[in-house]
């Protein structure tokens, strides 16, 4: 049976067509306002003008330049300047990279220890915040509408997760026009990056929870079934709005209520990243099928659930466990996101052996049975480069 | 496409085994609680016991005797006894009629116009409130998780829906276990609940939400799965819960999103409950299957998906619509309630006329096209009845 479990998401979550202009009714007036933004695509798609339009009389600041990847060592310059200029509130315009270093900034800026790396070490030591709010450009993360962030330092080639109740988002707004200029391998890591964790929220053992598990597999569909138009077609809005839509439940606390979960992927694909640069939805990919392959005997009963109910696959238990793991490696290939790490120049035997040390390192195993060793790391990652 | 939408809502809750004990950790110290219950079933099934247990400390005062369909004579006296005792926090313990009467009770307390009534015919004039809480005994209108409350008054036969922001719980604890001494009419009353307002947010016509639609199809296969467990094995804690989670986020604002809805079914059976007291269930299966049935060319895009997903008909389109019906009135009798107006000896042409006197009088039409008119209630009334 699944455990007990506490829901608690307040998030407003303000979704459709033209909806940046709801964001005065959202931000008091008179606040000081840091703008947190990327790369600068927001100048081109037209997003910051009707952000700075909507906001018309308040005072606003900029900073821009947060990486994919957001780093400790930009975020904590964005702390300084928000710290000199009195911000009280952060919009973070942009995708779920900029929305981490927003939150990581809100944690930052008030806190008083000497080294602001302990708030992504240590999340019990996030205090008082700095409110923010956000206009997500690119559906992925969940960040949207949960209360963790992934922040990476430069110096010592960490990326590590964060999290708790006062990292909520005050407010998101996601208008899935805002996604028509992304480029198709951005769309294509999102759907692989949403898909991927509604996987690790799910592909564990059964519990009896039929919503949880329901659920899930409709997010599941729903990826399966948009991916083709949301990829191909950059402005068809009923495909965009439903990516969309899935991102954010994939991974805004609905779907793991009670139940296992095996983040395994996700740590290994973060070490990935910090080592190599590879995307983060590209480390996922390298990871999950192997992953599945490697634990098909205690994943049993939910990949044939899986096989079932999402792929609708017929025949024996067993043949239904095989294809089942086949059609999530084809679906990530499918987005032109390759499975294998063999196809990733960057990963060598070298690679194996940092990741194996880092697990070694963190003293603990993964998986929903805490069974998954830095052994089974490491032959999880021979798997893929095979 | 579906339209644009708000989802906020930052209830908390607390769900599972012994979670009442959490109660403390989620009240001020020192706060003057009054305690909402309906007929005394709390002091037979030991939740009493458990909620005053952990409540000591507190200074509690008792308002016991809301009425199923919860009257505003009933309730008014609560107001007068919370305000002349200052209270300032009320915790719910029962079903959904205790805890829509405390939001009634919430919002009247401060409320400093000379009619309260008003409270229920005008949201808008519902101001500030005193927090409250819950505890949930019976899984079935989800205010639990929602803003909405159903009040009914005698003097006039009146039984009207109010609704707001400020009418969220601050919580709500949700323990599976409270539910075992339900008698299995109300569990049958319940699950039958549950699944109309999942259907009066489904039912309507595609618009391509599909993780709306998806979820909405999770929630109905959960409930028609659980359904014979929940009902005939009193503690079995997997079907329960189940149950008591489906029931929840039937009506908590998930699945409705952008979307259309058709509450019609609600509309008339409030006034049958009004009229002559039935219970609210069984007056929605005394309308919903022929409502389909009347308005089936309509709802025939929905009527096929559902059939397809929840029901895995198959066959012609024309001869899934129908099975899909069928299936549904057939799920309400196999609860034991009956989905012929005739099988209820209350209900005769009196009725209808009053039924359809009372939409006059409102002077709108209702359904997701707005197409039912009081002529059309009449109608489905008499295929009812016939």
């Amino acid at each position: 049976m699944f455990n007990n479990f506490t829901f608690h998401n307040p998030v407003k979550l303000i979704f459709g067509k033209g909806t940046i202009a709801q964001l005065p009714k959202n931000i008091a007036a008179g606040s000081k306002i840091m703008l947190t933004y990327g790369g600068g695509s927001i100048f081109k798609n037209g997003v910051y003008d009707q952000v700075t339009e909507a906001l018309k009389g308040y005072d606003i600041i900029e900073f821009g330049g947060i990486e994919a990847n957001p780093t400790y060592e930009t975020l904590m310059k964005a702390v300084e300047l928000a710290k000199k200029e009195n911000v009280n509130f952060l919009l973070s315009v942009g995708g779920g990279s900029v929305l981490d270093g927003t939150k990581f900034i809100s944690a930052a800026i008030p806190y008083e220890g000497e080294d602001h790396w302990e708030l992504v070490l240590n999340s019990s030591k996030i205090g008082e915040v700095v409110p923010f709010g956000d206009v997500l450009t690119l559906p992925a993360t969940g960040s949207e509408m949960n209360y963790y962030a992934v922040i990476s330092k430069k110096e010592t080639k960490e990326k590590k997760g964060m999290g708790g109740f006062k990292l909520y988002p005050k407010f998101s707004i996601l208008d899935p026009e805002t996604t028509y200029s992304l480029p198709k391998k951005q769309v294509a890591n999102g759907l692989a990056d949403a898909f991927t964790h509604v996987m690790e929220q799910y592909m564990t053992y059964p519990v009896g929870a039929m919503i949880q598990d329901r659920f899930a597999e409709s997010i599941l569909q729903t990826l399966i079934e948009v991916a083709p138009d949301a990829m191909n077609k950059e402005d068809d809005y009923e495909s965009r709005a439903n990516y969309m839509w899935a991102a954010t439940v994939a991974l805004n606390g609905l779907i793991n209520l009670g139940v296992p979960t095996d983040w395994a992927t996700h740590q290994v694909g973060h070490e990935l990243t910090a080592f190599h640069g590879i995307d983060h939805a590209r480390t996922l990919a390298i990871v999950l099928p192997h992953l599945l392959t490697y634990k098909k005997d205690k994943k049993r009963g939910k990949l044939i659930q899986y096989g079932k109910r999402v792929w609708n696959l017929l025949g024996s238990d067993d043949e239904i466990v095989d294809m089942a793991i086949r059609k999530t490696a084809e679906f990530y290939e499918s987005l032109g996101i390759p499975t294998k790490a063999s196809s990733y120049g960057e990963i060598n035997e070298e690679t194996v052996k940092m990741l194996k040390q880092r697990f070694v390192e963190r003293g603990m195993n993964f998986g929903e049975n805490a069974d998954i060793t830095p052994d089974d790391i490491a032959k999880i990652m021979e798997m893929s480069m095979a």
